[in-house]
């Protein structure tokens, strides 16, 4: 039903009288998205329904087709980004799309219109277990950013030296939701979902060694947490963890 | 500095004028706990901090322990509940706990003194892929109805019937979170995800066969989810999942 | 029995007239086959018997052995293809291979000596869950194609957005066998399945991060898929969906 | 849409002439299904668009939700069946649902009202490595069978004796489509595929010990053929299969 | 050389002065063990050498077999350990061996002719995350304390609950080594090795389920532990972590 | 060809003069073989070919089937042999077939007519690592006796008491074939692999608990071994074992 | 409770007499840590605690994060180390940090403002399977020798030569303690631990091909081991196993 | 013992007539090598004890090692070889040692001062199941020839063509050993082992790719074979295979 016919049929019955508007726009909702030559399709209106904009996950794709989809997303929404880009990707993008952003902790590349302002409630705090998860958190936290959350970062504090996470418990007693990221044994979350009282989200990254398999170990930790009810995403997903959060804090203001 | 001798020592400080009121609650929210015959230290003051009751995880305990756990959390909390408690464990420990309640679907034992009325705002919306996900489906349920949530329940919308799900739109999009459990390939939490505008949480079972895995097929699924920013959890672990929802609703709550 | 030894024997047994021709030409069909230089064994009459040509699997060969085989099935065939041959390996192959054309997405390399018509019945659609599934479909696309298979493409209409595949519904219907491509969590062959009333090929591919583990989530999908029937290749066996896919289509035209 | 007040509204259309029949057979043909006690969703409909019945999958079920899902189907169809149904099971179903038949091999239960003729065109040969595979392979021929195709079975000819194979040459030569079923180390597809011309479906089983890890070692083996274009299933799955094998044949049909 | 002849020959060589009695006392430390009627072979001076006794572990042998080797091992030393002896095993080994002493939650089963003492120095510190993973916890109790070292135990002190450890960090602080036993996510030996300057030995256990593999994840967990320096066992292995702390605390005592 | 026709066909062929009698019994060596009631292939003239019995694997079949095959295979075959065969089901069989012999440790039924001999050169030295793993090296030690070969046993002389094993190392010495059985680590092979001047046939078992999983860690262990040349059987299969070195010994004996 | 505020309120307390001079070291030696620009939080009381300085794991550190962290701990610490630095890493250290030490094959780089002297008594000998083993055993041979330890190093002596080992078994009399580093199917630490009484520490090397899956086999043979109380390390992980090794011979000398 | 004071001690025992020149010999046999710069030490009366010259395996050895270990045995050896040296390490290895022979396709340097002769009786048979299997199967090859061994190669005969084995049929059945080499779904040594009557020895490859994951597949399938007797080697382990293969031969000398 979504395309142009089907449109059109709407449009004229809702001219008609037949359907009213309320229920046109419900459809609508649903139903509109573009096709950018063939090799993919956009939802424009994923951004009325979700709250998030249609964001590019680079790998697999040539940086011919990320800065053509960029482009086109770009016409429609004031914030457009693309994950999981590395420094050399991001040279042949430059010249393709105006005004890119880069964020190289975080790879990603931003096409700003507006400069995302706080515009939800609530703080995200995210937290890391060493230095080398910095990339990861990063994600999370450029994501959480331009999506207009507030963000609260605290890194390099893993359970073998508990006292340098317990000295910053005010940042898990302040936090509304919290993204935990960890790689090598992946403990971190159990702890701090133990200290918190507000939705914690597990992100396990693939630093490590030998049998920590690529951020399996800390995976099936936080899977097996006996801390009741971490949200886990998949290995390096920062911005997995920044969708769910801000869907948190969405949620609570749709319930004000 | 838990142990009485220090509880007894912050109290004096407290009443020699060195600690205030407002620091000494803060440190006994954190701290206070009591030990059962030496095999479990049961954390009272743990359901103040995160808002959920201490919650006893049946297997691997004896009867005996369970019942004697139940009783000395009863005489604090209006709710008690144990999970993963079979028909057979269940008859052990009726004759030992008074007014035991048992949920056979959810494998759920609850010991109630007060009826739990939903105290928080918002609804829990649980959906599940086939009939066979159901006793993990009112895992979720019961626990997050004993915990004072309102919940909405809708069974076998799988994927491979596709209609039987967008049918049900209505529930999706009236939902203020989502739990979604499947078994099999465990796909349904992606197009949920798609469809919806509130936090989806995803929960793998153990239902199926072959190369499913126990549960590892849909669990695998769920983590590499195509729609961003679903928490998932443990295969089986319905418990989990709704306190993720119950924590979610009640930061809502907090952030009005 | 193949060797020249045994087929002078058997043609010798025809003169006499104590093998029948029918018996003969039966006997021919299996058995026929030529070396190419030792280190490979060309199986002339499998076009005969199966209805397609003897590709040649690039992966571990030198381009020498490549080009060798090549011409000496070029002798025989009217199409010779070899599959997951890469740029560098093409640039080797074409000073040594007249007539070389080369498909760079299906990275497929063909000597074609007489344009391949489509002289099957039936459609083959193949559609992809996202962009970068492309190169896997291509493969299965250019492949049928050039046994003669006609093809309908249908790229990035993964179940995140639902309403993207329903609303190419038609070229489910309108499909005699589906080739559906997908990585991440491989869930778009069960949705599929579940709409569609002709075979179902699924392909997982490698793309994805994580846990996807180089394409084994969706391997498990789709063998665990909900929706009965659905036929799984290895990781990024777009070739030999292709080929059941012909196949299929053949046993449509015998039964005729 | 298909709740009994978006089916009234879809008939008070096409009354009002607002709506073709055409077009409402095709809106029924998507959506009609029926909710029985909550537990379940049966689509009826899905026989029309399929060509297979709504078949009931066992593990998982108690006896009494199998049974009323039988009641209710078989009010509409003239043969309702369930897999995995081991003895115990049926005993239960008996007294429970009229006329039941039990397959004791295949471990499928079958409620029919009208004796299933062969009704498509073409055979299904089934073949076996060993004994212990013919449990997986009955399921699928019983299947088979009840949906209306004639069926050709030849039980133990594996590879080690690969003569036993060679002089069953005419039943792979005869067949439209062939099924493989096997454990153990699972290489009669890649034999039998070289020798067929026509579609070949590989069910691995978990027959065997040690590393054939309950039927993984045969999966790996049928996935990674080098017999190109056979169709997997996953471990055991004789269901699969045959309705595979039904829809390859059905397609001949429509494509005349 | 072990054999009888071999001694002999050693023992006339001493007597005629050609070897020395010292030289034959480290040949016979290395040497000597006795057949037991051909199944089993015992090692009695493995304990001279190692310091413990010869064990027997139970799975696998007949309640016959265990009875004999306790009774051969008994004739010549005061304490004889059987480990993962169950209740009716015990039950059956009881007629077959005088004095038999059992440990139902340890699963030991012990022929004890002198009460052991404590004749090693230091303390040997037991903790474990949940109540459930007592019955490894006591095998390794037990057989520390068979062995003769003083053994401390602490139950139940998760990191989900970080001050229920915190407010008992003396006992981490007196001990000599630690031994952690958790199971699910294991994270407990890395906040205790954090906070303990001693030898920490960590061991999964299969409490757990789902992705807890029966302990492969805590054994993951403790492997890849970002507290540098714990010696992992093998899953529910309380065994051997008590051995190992034997042995540090019998090298402290070789060193003074 | 190997159906009651053609093998008519071939016999008049002969008569004719027309093929050889060399030639026929070379066709008669590969082809020969019966079919018992469809449910099973059995393959006289195997026994000619690879010099061993077709031996029935019993899981999987029901006893009844089993003692059919046996019946039929007896009417030909001096010892026929069936493995895997549990107390029960040996039972069940005991009144189906005459004169059956059950060997209980090896789980071995067999059929014998005449009482095997030693009738090939050599011997076959069979090691096991513990007491455990009796019953495969039994299954080993059984199948070679009845297929006529001498055998010598050697338990538990693992390498955690090396001086058990270097003290019998005439037995090493003295072998033509060496089978080593080993569970747990499986490290016994490599030991023995490095003293031996024969070949070596490694058997991994399910001996062991934790991360031994099934026996996958002695197998890893065997066929990574740093002792070149050992040859690697599937988990506890003995009787694979003692099929190797028998064929081995064979093979001996030819060149002579 | 650490930061700067809380520490100046620890101090007033003691000034004001409220607080001993005793409790404040206790505390003091649990808390302090010193943040570098944020990413890094720097644990100097650790090696007050542990006996071992903070050393820098470097996987996932820039060198100018390695570079910064390691001048701030050369302040106050006499020996600063950094271990997994590649040749290439530590050229871009040299220029950055005065006085650098480089252990190519260990793969540490040190800060050294005073000669590490043996100052724990005992002796810890470290033994590798193979010549390639060499790299993981120097790790820990360095690592021991800078945090003052005596070390004895034996290489290639694998079991496959098993009278290379015993030839040179004084090394294994006179160890304290044992570091048994094996790749491939590391079987050593088995053999070693049955000749040794001494605590044994193994660590197995990603050293092999094929199924010994980076280091997984020789693993699980190391935790699967018959021989008890062997406490296994990571894969590669020879400074953990130093650590191991030097916190057990502290504990001797503390209980002298 | 097998320093030089042992032997000496030995000797003076033998010139003292009190150890005979037989035990000696025996002794001599197990117990002498020689150390090469500490880094590894050489054991040159294996040769002596097994048959076959040490090899050396190349992989985490540096090219000066690998010269150094050469010259040491090179000058005790006639022949010394080798393994897994790829090109660039030949040529750094050419100009440390004189008279290097490189056989590229094997991966294999040798150091020949005699050309080997065939010196042992019978053939050893190496089939490949297709082109790229060939590095492998000359690694198997070239070990066998340079140890005096007969060998016969037959690439390309994989079982999905199956008459292009069976068309081979006379060098099976002329074979004394086989080594059958496949990658991918690795089946032909099934088949093949059913057709031969001599020890087969079945060699996976990592040719593949998908679920092959590096040689697993294959793998799993020679280890579940239902052809019974089939000795299975470590992926890509060419070289482990001629060893057994000539073993099984020495052992028919021996036996004469």
């Amino acid at each position: 039903m979504s395309d142009p016919a089907a449109l059109k049929q709407l449009l004229e019955l809702v001219a008609q009288g037949r359907v009213s508007p309320e229920v046109a726009l419900g459809e609508l909702k649903d139903l509109a998205f573009e096709s950018v030559d063939d090799f993919a399709k956009i939802d424009h209106h994923r951004q009325l329904r979700t709250g998030f904009p249609e964001v590019i996950w680079g790998p697999g794709k040539t940086p011919a087709q990320i800065a053509k989809i960029m482009q086109v997303m770009g016409d429609r929404h004031p914030v457009v980004m693309a994950t999981r880009i590395d420094v050399d990707t991001y040279h042949q993008l430059q010249p393709k799309v105006h005004n890119l952003t880069y964020y190289p902790e975080a790879r990603i590349c931003a096409l700003i219109q507006e400069s995302p302002q706080v515009h939800h409630p609530g703080t995200i705090s995210i937290l890391t277990a060493g230095t080398a998860d910095l990339p990861v958190a990063e994600e999370a936290a450029i994501t959480a950013e331009l999506s207009g959350f507030a963000v609260n970062r605290l890194w390099d504090v893993g359970v073998a030296g508990i006292h340098r996470l317990l000295s910053h418990r005010h940042v898990i007693a302040e936090a509304d939701v919290l993204i935990i990221v960890a790689g090598m044994e992946g403990a971190l979350p159990s702890v701090v979902a133990g200290l918190a009282d507000c939705p914690v989200i597990a992100v396990p990254t693939s630093v490590g060694y030998g049998v920590s398999f690529g951020g399996v170990a800390p995976l099936l930790t936080m899977l097996n947490s006996c801390a009741a009810g971490i949200g886990v995403m998949n290995i390096d997903n920062g911005f997995g963890a920044a969708i769910l959060a801000g869907q948190i804090l969405r949620t609570a203001a749709k319930l004000r």
